[in-house]
């Protein structure tokens, strides 16, 4: 979490204008300082390195595109992770790795084509489903590794996935929703279902639901091995069962955003977990079957669509169990096609969790169009809340002077009332006094009463004018 | 009917003021009144019973709410008909009500602790679907009664209600729609595929789809349970298959709501005749799975979201038919996922028929934050109608007196128009005689002309004042 | 595409005013002239027919609007494409044809009932849901020809027709999209799926999932057939396997508008295309299963929801491959009910590539209510685009008018500039050289100053004018 929450003060340090650097600061700290600019430019999304790319050749631009799509599975936008995880990929497989390739490449093209947004494009988001399709198209076929017609639909699937995405989005965009990964769901099960096993051109693994109970007994469990899923877990989310592949998946996220990779782990135990509270064969968990979808909408939750509060990380964990249950649940309903449950758990679960509304603002939805990486959206958050702390701040200020003025208005109208009530007892006094005086002085008198009369409010005025004049300051 | 339609007179009276007692009202009148007054107390929505239970303690609240929301299943937010139906469960089967009971309990706590709206707590909308995950899982559990360890899965799903409701909230609120008994659907249907039948911790009764012709002879059938499948029918809405109660549960309807009492057993018959027609197997049609659905649609549509009007009433025993239909259709489909129907046909059916948009004013769908129960539904279709008639005939009335007026005007302006013509055919006739009397009296007749010329207007406003007071009798 | 693009010239030509008739034009452009007109009566959507219908008997209304209903299953809106495809229904089965005829009489007699909107209704738009319905439950009923009790779900699912329709329209209309066959999917597979094969009373025609490796020997193909399964896909829109009926189709379609008949045959080429590539068995190919969703998506797509560009024409034959994908899966997934596809993989695909957004304006999506056919789509889009490319202009005019005038008022203001500075310096020396020169002369001096500043602006202005009539040239 340090790595990328400390360039975050760095950034707002610039924010403030120039930070005075305090005279006595150690070589230490000029290292820190160094090392922390130097992380700044690989991890988070590249912001950098991204305007760099703009200025470059064509077909520099779309690998920078095609690697941040292989990134973006996990909601990652960093063409340094994208890198690593095709690492990861060739390490499982040649062939999938070749095909993820050539998924990513020919989603993004159709992008270009069809004239979608080039933003979109640029931060991967078209390719993710593109480098999915390719892969599951490539691990569930029946016809082995190197079958070169695979392309063929490999290569028209991935280029309807821009079409699916913007179909998608168009409704989803409606509640504010992400597509996720609904349109490689979509289009490996249309493929999948379309062929089947029993096809000449291109046969399908074949998946059948279960029919009898599992031979689970408990003295038999492996707990090396049930550890290992939870690498495994993230490695499925690319359909890999290789715990060095998961490793390398877990160290790309950590690299772009340390809470991504924290709650990628996360789910993958909480999947791990449920599935042996739901009495699932050893073999699914220690593959990783249970896992990888809790990890996508683990992080989907856990700060990447939510700012992340404590409310919202146990809300990440609930959602967890929950995709865990579902994906169980769609994994038995597909297998009656003979299709493989994909990540429609993750998709629906987390959808499911983002259109939830509760009256708490410590569950805070990010507009899709602010979301960029944990940290980033915690900084949003963080800005935002300030903000209207500020303005409340501004209002019950403006409300608390109101109030004040209306109390010294009332109490200028009872100074004004009280000498006017003074100097009627005062009149009234003399006029008694007069009276007992005689009527000879009556002339004198009544003038002086004229005087009097017409003094007094006069004198009012001016105390009044006094009043006025001393508040003022007080009243702004 | 008579029962909570009579309460609304009363209320209506007390609107209008003080009634005029009549004099010579008898005793029996009086008691009558009593006994209207002490009605309203416990049917309806029980309003007075909520608002005193506001200022009680927490716990006691609670209770209400999840009484309330065992009603709600039925659309009844009453906690007496709760009260009653907790009975008929207890009657049935102890273990289910417990299951029931603490599925509504966790849904309404859950509901809270996601700070949901506190008036829908408080109406038991967060608490109806917990009843049936309770109730349900229990019913289609393969281990038996009292297999404790199944309180933990009834508990999270319990708990996940809210979470799914907000969601479809959010979804259905576009279009102003309930979310019905949807998230119980999901969630149901969920654990069960999850762990299926082959589970060893929660195993499910084995469903399967139909694979040969069943054998319905009609001469054997038996009408005396025919006839009972219509309270049996009533009784599966929460699983239960014993005819006595079913017969609590209509019992409880007519409690708070005569209409909806009706409808529901309207219900359950058309959905035996459906039963009957499709040629279900006899014994399905005698354990009310024909029915249950088809209760809930008919009571949906009649009265308690479209204001009840004859053709309303005619939608309703439509969409009972439809639901019967698609009853059929999901209970087959479902089957070969090892799944029941639940309630999916009632909510697909009632949603389609809510979505409905006609041209007529006699099918009035009312705005969702305006349901109650169908009496007090009616009372403001009635208002609404009224209110429109008054502002109707007050526009008419405007433009009838608008038309009058320009009536008028033209009339006075014919007056006018015709009076010049005629002074000036006067004028022109005596300046022709004029001429030709010569020059001499010259001053003279310009005096005159000018006096007519003065008393010419006056004289008109005579005239078209007449004219206003004349015509108004025959205008309107 | 000849006869209804030329009587669109014609029909410009009227808008025009009265064209000026050549002198020398021969009798065979009169004949010409004559027979485009007689062309406009029967061809596009009929619309002088359909306004002296307006005028009719109710019954021949009726009539009217039933005809219509028929062809509305292809996107056409014309009563003698409908007589036509009547026929073609009548000589591929009789039985057929009246269940059809029944299923479209009731879906728009319940559309009257439910006061739908009375343009759609005569539009035919709640009558081919009912064809379809009636046509296809004929067709999957396993009773075989002639049960008359077949009629009786048929009339119930056609007059459910438009409440389906409304309620998925209510729904749509927020995407601007129309409900295509989504109902007849709806309702049929309900249908069905309530019944099933093993029914009593409407038994169903067995449909199972394939479980076995189809034997496909490239050397068997026979050419014939599979040119053949063009027509015979577009007959199977109406569930119809006669090429002959298809070829009355597709003339039928030829009538109200080429663009839609060219498209209808190059969908059911793409389809049969994809059936060899996914290596589907050859009878499902010949039998046309594999065209008659690529068909209608191929139409929609093709110039009737969008207006026909060539990137448009290029998407209709993306979305047919796409289609044709999607039918064998949707084909896999419902043959596990005991289903047929339906049309479900048309309306999937379909509203798919209708709610794709595209940066480009060469994919223009007509809205809802402009949608007529092909041909006038294109006129009412050329219309807009020569309206958005006139206002484009007139505004272009507008900015470099103004930037003309500013560069002008900048001009002048340098000129008086000059002027001035000019003036001023004359003064200045003339000013000294008067100085010296004496005080005798001062008096005449100060008169010809005047006289100068007078004749300045003069003078000014014709330079200006001068300004005006040299620049326009350069400016533009």
């Amino acid at each position: 979490m340090a790595l990328t929450d400390l360039p975050s003060k760095h950034e707002n340090s610039q924010e403030d204008g120039k930070e005075p650097v305090p005279p006595g600061h150690t070589n230490q700290q000029r290292a820190r300082a160094c090392f922390l600019k130097g992380v700044s430019y690989f991890s988070g999304d590249m912001e950098v390195f991204g305007k760099w790319m703009e200025k470059q050749f064509i077909l520099l631009q779309l690998l920078d595109w095609v690697l941040r799509g292989a990134a973006q599975v996990m909601f990652v936008n960093n063409p340094l992770s994208g890198l690593i995880i095709f690492a990861g990929l060739i390490l499982q497989n040649y062939w999938w790795a070749l095909n993820g390739f050539v998924g990513t490449l020919f989603a993004t093209i159709s992008a270009l084509i069809l004239q979608q947004n080039r933003g979109a494009i640029a931060a991967g988001l078209y390719g993710y489903n593109g480098i999915l399709v390719g892969l599951l198209m490539a691990v569930f076929s029946n016809a082995g590794d190197w079958y070169w017609w695979l392309l063929l639909p490999n290569i028209f699937m991935s280029m309807m996935c821009p079409i699916v995405s913007s179909a998608l989005g168009s409704i989803n965009s409606r509640w504010d929703l992400p597509v996720f990964t609904l349109p490689f769901n979509i289009l490996v099960c249309l493929h999948m279902v379309a062929t089947g096993h029993y096809n000449n051109h291109f046969s399908q693994v074949l998946i059948q639901p279960r029919s009898e109970l599992p031979n689970i007994t408990w003295a038999e469990i492996d707990v090396a091995k049930l550890f290992m899923s939870v690498p495994v877990g993230v490695g499925q989310v690319y359909g890999c069962d290789n715990p060095w592949t998961g490793g390398i998946f877990i160290f790309s996220l950590f690299i772009s955003s340390p809470l991504t990779c924290i709650h990628a782990v996360l789910g993958s135990a909480v999947g791990m977990v449920s599935g042996l509270a739901l009495a699932a064969p050893f073999g699914d968990i220690y593959f990783g079957l249970w896992g990888y979808n809790c990890v996508l909408a683990c992080i989907a939750i856990g700060g990447m669509f939510y700012a992340l509060t404590w409310q919202v990380h146990l809300l990440a964990i609930t959602c967890a169990f929950f995709c865990a249950y579902l994906g169980s649940a769609i994994a038995n309903l597909m297998s009656t096609f003979g299709l493989p449950a994909c990540t429609w758990p993750f998709c629906l679960s987390a959808l499911t969790f983002l259109l939830l509304t509760t009256g708490t603002n410590r569950i805070f939805k990010l507009p899709l169009a602010k979301v960029t990486y944990p940290e980033k959206n915690l900084r949003f958050f963080w800005k935002l809340k300030k903000q209207e702390k500020m303005e409340e701040d501004e209002k019950k200020k403006k409300e608390r002077e109101e109030q004040r003025k209306t109390i010294e208005d009332e109490v200028i109208l009872n100074e004004k009332e009280k000498l006017r009530r003074e100097y009627e007892r005062v009149e009234e006094g003399r006029r008694a006094s007069l009276a007992s005086e005689g009527k000879n002085n009556k002339t004198h008198v009544e003038d002086q009463q004229i005087e009097i009369e017409q003094q007094g409010p006069e004198e009012e005025e001016i105390r009044c004018n006094n009043l006025h004049e001393d508040r003022p300051a007080e009243n702004v």
